[in-house]
């Protein structure tokens, strides 16, 4: 008896771990999108040059804000998804790290939509980005699959509604998500504002 | 009421959880204003040459060294004000992602300012950079505001006195930062003086 | 007694602590890799052009999986291999500094190979790649050494199968990654493959 | 007495939280030494070519493992400083964040001295560098002094011998750190290597 707690005491600190790590890269991958704004010094050392140049760099101040958005409502899914564990194995864990393996690679889409938007090759970026979310909605999937597959992963007592409404939830992200990226091939604006209210959408339903 | 009691926790953990969270963006942030400072190799792979490229780089250590006494003061804020806290909403989450977002960014126009302060847009970095901690105050007041207009997420038993306080506390970095930036209209370097002496006021008062 | 237990607490809160500072450095040479991608903006503002761009990032995106799967299995082994210590001395000190020096580096070989993968120069980026991770398990195989050599640094009542276990894990892993680096000497794309399955085999016996 | 036992322990929780935070810098601070190295792939796309890059590259490698170590050096003895503390004053906290300044700002110092060790500059980098671990030395002169001026601030029951001991052990990185910079002006080379085996020196004392 007393054995049987102590090991589910080590279980779930390894869960917390696990949780502590996800929380770090999500933590420097919205930090480090920071790193691809800057204004060039060249050409422009006058206050009109550079409140043009800082008025030129609204498409990355925009792929910024968006991304930040989406990293933190990822972050908020991730740890509501860690809730209910009260165990890993190796599935749960190869899914996770899938999981932040495109998070932490977010600044990518973010810096490639910010320095195309006001190009011809718009819509490829936009195609890109709310691509890289689709994808990132399967990492979710999967991993919340890998999870509720086993119910000794789960904390004890765990209402069925519970496991229902988080599948329900990484279905719906996993279809907002597409239909944006599939609007994003007709109509990249439209594919880009809806990823930005999006957000809205969460946080008054959640 | 043991029920209570366990939800009680749960939230205070919660709590934790996002201070975390907001840690280690002020952590990363600060510490990635290291990246913009640089010598380059060209041209100055004398002796004589690389004192002056490193002597030239005082306006980018100077923007620095401020940047990284105003972060530090807001994490203290920060810190301040969550300990007041013992529940989150989804109004608290979105005015405290907010200004993590702010902070996040913080580099930008520190190496704008670093960048321009011997050129002739002085004025323009000057403007940007203490206007960006006019939004950061503003983020600051609505958190507090956001966080103290319900009192089921203030901690048992907090005096009226240290929610008075704090909010003083906001209004005064809110107006002393608008003047800063009121200032940097009419003399750019009277307001970065007054942005790099400003932390003794805060440490004198607190 | 007391005092006894007060000393055993504060030896196992240092070695917590040493372990979540390594945890950070794993975690932040992960998100890392991340900034070594990257679409210029110069000649390819179109469509196709920016689609023909991203496609030929291949190179330094498989280059990231393979090092993100790396890093991942050498955090779980560090883990693993922490989980049996109660206490450090210089030596696991020392051991677990230069583990941590080559972990943060592997950016470094990580963005080399993806630059020359398609060059004549493959066989050396990948001779580098697979010769780093030797020489991580070298510093692992120090690490472990520097541990079990002493029987007051590990818990209480550890079993001797545990010890040899983990013994024949950092055993297995030196093995594999020198074959691989000298499989890579004569067939670099086998070496690579055989680095990017090789997680499989760790997860199926671990 | 009850009262008196929680503000303890809030206070021992701040101390805490402010060496978490200081944790986190130091890690990232020396994560971040890693990007400064890099191979550029225009003109050795060949074996040889690549080859000869890399190993073009020990001058940078030798300033990043020197600064690992001094970098993994001063965390532990900041770690030692705080284990003495169980309260903090405005003091402490200007003291120690001075040190976090210089502690992030190590990448600059350091390749600065990887960029210039084979040029006719070197001398200049090299004094650059052991003078910026001379200013650490006295931050943390700074810190320990703020801390040990105020009986209240440190652990119940600290022994004479073991502030002593700390204040020596300042005093003599200090004195070591100055004499290395002294070394610079005439011979940096021998002041390279003693910061080099500095490490071994502390090691074996400590």
């Amino acid at each position: 008896m007393e054995t049987n707690r102590s090991i589910e005491i080590q279980h779930q600190k390894e869960t917390i771990r696990i949780e502590t790590f996800s929380d770090g890269i999500f933590c420097i991958a919205v930090t480090l999108l920071s790193l691809e704004i800057g204004v060039e010094v060249s050409h422009n050392e006058t206050n009109a040059g550079l409140i043009q140049a800082l008025l030129g760099k609204w498409p990355i101040c925009l792929a910024y804000v968006i991304s930040f958005i989406n990293v933190l409502l990822a972050w908020m899914g991730h740890h509501g998804l860690f809730k209910n564990l009260r165990n890993t194995d190796n599935f749960v864990m190869i899914a996770n790290g899938l999981l932040l393996m495109l998070i932490a690679l977010i600044p990518f889409p973010t810096k490639t939509l910010g320095l195309f938007l006001q190009t011809e090759a718009l819509k490829t970026a936009v195609v890109l980005y709310t691509g890289y979310f689709v994808l990132i909605s399967l990492a979710f999937k999967l991993l919340w699959h890998a999870a509720s597959r086993n119910p000794n992963l789960l904390i004890h007592g765990i209402a069925k509604e519970e496991i229902k409404r988080t599948t329900k939830n990484e279905n719906v992200g996993l279809i907002c998500n597409s239909v944006i990226m599939a609007i994003a091939f007709v109509s990249p604006w439209t594919a880009l504002i809806l990823s930005f209210v999006m957000w809205a959408y969460w946080l008054f339903l959640a």
